[in-house]
């Protein structure tokens, strides 16, 4: 069976495994107060060249986004998503449980459109009272989406713009940043989304980790207390060093840059191939995850031999599906799908 | 520096580490639906003599004791627990967080009390109409406690047989449950633990493993949907397997238990050490954490070479610390450590 | 200045006040165990043909519904209800504060539609795990709606039943029910909601009383220990006489039904002369709520002498308003506003 | 049979219902945008000698309790509170509800002593981190006490400096605030407490109306966009009025503080007949409650022909009991249950 699931199906890599084996018996300090930690924020914050930054490490992406969101919010207010953004749809109800509304609005190809944002934040300056509704308090995007699509330059910083005019924090869920960051139809860089975003964290179970994400406050605008609220949130890792030594790694030598372009170049295969043979892309996705309509019948032919993921009903005889590819895909197993294709 | 400050300054056990590394680039399915999961269960089920139960991995003990007291809790309820418990105090508010009142009552030594609890649980079923007060939903011990005590089997089966009478949820906060098990001034086993209780979990993050805790509702009582909770309460981990494989290797061949053997064994070396050399104990714990009295003076002194805990001022011119083995701790810097005292 | 602003302008029907007034120094038991409250819920439950219900007086809507839809939610599940519903836009996210999704859907004219739910709720059951997503546990619907549209008995039929076959109990909010029964346009009476709903509200505020909204459950299904959940949710009033005197009054010779339907007819006055006099309708209420676009001049024209409510805007250079009618609406004031338009 | 059992068995004072009369027909805004609130809050600030305050009026008393302390807490506090505060025992967990602990702690007869206070809050400022614990955030008493007790003027002090030294705002519970300015035995004025707290409430419903307590923030400090969060917590009023109109009454020509002399007054002549008579006082409460330790079948003897509230067991053979007056009680009720002491 070829497996193209998702891209968590695998361990870590070798090199992050190997680190943890080489400092495993050191005595380190608890809660992420350790030298690996230190270590790895400062090569984060100087790749996203933004020297005074916060950084933090937590545990997983929907932990990640139920602290952020909590701790930069007052208690009246809520957070902008896309209707397809993974806190209005795929975490539970994480945000909600925190006593917090997902104020959500359309999207197109799961990106916030800066016109829609705009016109949705300007009704609560405009017209009448708002008093008794939920008052906007951050925009949360995904960068890559939900969708593996990609903002350009040009369409974060005008969504950066809308929110500093109306002092909304911009937070950038970045699950799969490494993906997008080699993506070759991208022009946003760390340091752009380190300055135009004012949280934002970059994803480490998908790329290349055991678990963890880096979240970064760009500007000296950390929640106070926020290791307390991560504690009270239950996010807390005892042993924060298990964090701290994979972002170590992963960040030296551009190991995480190296291992996402890798996915991407899967990716790339697997998409010409999908072109060449006729497939109908559901959309087009510059990333590492693939959004393919197929026949179901040809869909059960196909998972006889490869698991792919549902996505949702196309119509009653079609079915949008995913295959993704990651930091982990094999050569020979892309090989191997496209010859079965 | 000799360091006895806590039991997690390790990374995990060599096996554990080893496993991760044979297993690293198998394909598996993500949340928990994995294959080592799945065996790391069975061993356990099979351990604690309960092939009925259903057993969770969740990552740390503060998500644990908040995901499951959240979970069995009814909305008006509170969860009764010692004002020393772990949930009192040290987890930032995590039970409150969710909406529920820790129920906080006296404490010997950080057990509950048979007569208190049920003096305390009496209350509410007698005189006169409780509704404008939190109604007690369950009852949370830790065994070993916070100061590192046990409860006796008697001891434990009264709390159960009041939790019993009254209709309320035993949870027994397993954290360092390995070195309450081997320690030499027990009589209560996994399998009493199992019948007594209504749920516990058995603590990985200080015994051995990277991070970690295996939560077991005992008979068929996991709360509905404990999965959607787990992940509202953003404590489901995406590669489950980290979870799986380190559980899975801890319960094969005894290793748990040996490793937390030979924490009580360098603790046992170090209690005679101080027995001998006149300290003053603050209590008797017969586990892995040692609690002293030392003058501010000598305190100061030992700090010069050793590194252990802070606890809490005795007076004015007393503190009392905590020196703490664990499944890590090596002869030689117990013997360091003796001679020096 | 003519109002027309809204339907809680003025205070409480005559009888409502007098009754207080008879009644103010017995000396009565407080949190709603008098016997005011007792004769208000049985002329209720009559009323409703439901002999077994549960009544609970509370003070206001937005109360009312957090307070019932909290307590009768799973902590995993969330309340649908139309993307126009009081508890989506209108309450400042006090469903949510709870720590409950509002799952919201399309709606015509505020009202949802039993195909749209049944497609909604259908995919929960379909296709893939849901297992991270939140879990519908109930609906909620407003009848008259936000709109002033009402529900045909088939249509209520309809979503009863829907709710019925996947067990998700279907709550009522009828801030303003009276209007809704009283209206010409309606074939759903009162024994209807009680055999069709699983929980509902009767308004008071809106309908002849200084505050208050009486609560039904209607199958011996209120939620356990329902009096602690509405202390914990800050809604329990000390002198519940104030509500169930209010109750027994409006309750007492049809008083509610008789000041229902004057606010109707003096709706139906006014919908008669904006028709008359060729003004545009949002949209057809049969309730006592009219939605009429005018031009913004022609807006500010009338602003100078009668008050009303900005709905929304209708494009750059037409407005939604809304004329209200109510209990204490004065023929008087209806044809000095006919005479102005 | 005589009633002593609380101070909220009657109605409102007769000034408030024939004001509620008088204004019922006229036409006002909703939500506390109305004349008479604007002119109660007038009263209230300048009798507080207190003219940049902000006032708010709430229902009932948890409900204020648990809007304001929500509002003024960061997410990560808790509030100070004595272990017999309203707040720690008799609100279902109201403030749990909002996610916060009640930090509860030590009390004599009810008040918080300024040693016990400064000693706990100088832990989280020495010795040792404090980061996985509750931090308090603001300090809860009431005046009266839950047992009728009164702080003194320089007991206010001691605990508003100490509030002031360490940042955290002073909340002040006046659920019985009429009985606590007219008692014959303090030298706290309504000035004095606008001084000395950041917040507090002046009860409505214990001290002649039928329902309403007025919040005040001292000095310009209300929590930002508070009118939003009093509706997410479900406590805002539609008709305004009705706590305006009675506010405006209670406080127009010294109306509050002379039925709240009344009830006092009451209350010495019964703890005269009590002391001559050789009963027992469970201690000694210059307001008006009084608490008074029973033989059981003295009791029921008494409870016969007198009900009064029982308070809690003194032993086996004894209770405690409480006897209210108010400002409803009537002079030949007082001497009729004197008669049978």
């Amino acid at each position: 069976m070829l497996t193209f699931e998702s891209d968590y199906t695998e361990g870590a890599h070798e090199k992050v495994l190997q680190r943890l084996f080489e400092t495993n018996m050191e005595k380190l300090s608890g809660y992420g107060n350790d030298k690996y930690c230190t270590e790895a924020k400062e090569k984060i914050k100087t790749l996203c060249q933004c020297p005074s930054a916060d950084i933090y490490f937590l545990v997983g992406g929907t932990q990640t986004n139920q602290t952020v969101i909590d701790a930069v919010l007052q208690q009246y207010e809520g957070v902008i998503a896309a209707t397809s953004g993974h806190v209005s749809v795929h975490e539970a109800g994480a945000i909600e449980f925190t006593g917090h509304k997902v104020l959500e609005i359309p999207h197109a190809h799961g990106k916030l459109q800066a016109d829609t944002l705009l016109n949705y934040i300007k009704t609560f300056y405009a017209d009448e009272n708002h008093e008794h509704m939920v008052f906007p308090g951050m925009v949360y995007i995904s960068h890559p989406t939900e969708y593996g699509t990609l903002y350009s330059l040009k369409e974060l910083q005008s969504i950066s713009q809308i929110c500093s005019k109306y002092d909304l924090p911009l937070y950038l869920d970045g699950a799969r940043l490494g993906y997008g960051l080699m993506s070759k139809n991208t022009d946003v860089t760390l340091p752009d989304i380190a300055k135009l975003c004012d949280a934002f964290y970059i994803g480490g179970t998908k790329v290349g980790a055991l678990c963890g994400e880096a979240v970064m406050f760009t500007h000296n605008n950390t929640p106070k207390h926020f290791m307390t609220i991560v504690k009270q949130h239950g996010a807390l890792l005892a042993k924060g060093r298990l964090l701290g030594i994979q972002f170590d790694t992963l960040f030296a030598d551009g190991l995480y840059f190296k291992i996402s372009r890798h996915a991407i170049e899967m990716a790339e295969i697997l998409k010409n191939a999908f072109e060449e043979k006729g497939y109908t892309f559901y959309l087009n996705s510059p990333t590492n995850q693939i959004f393919i309509v197929l026949e179901n019948s040809k869909m059960n032919e196909l998972q006889e031999q490869i698991s792919f993921s549902f996505w949702e009903k196309a119509d009653e005889n079609h079915t949008v599906v995913r295959f993704a590819t990651s930091w982990a895909t094999k050569k020979e197993d892309v090989d191997a799908l496209v010859s079965l294709l």
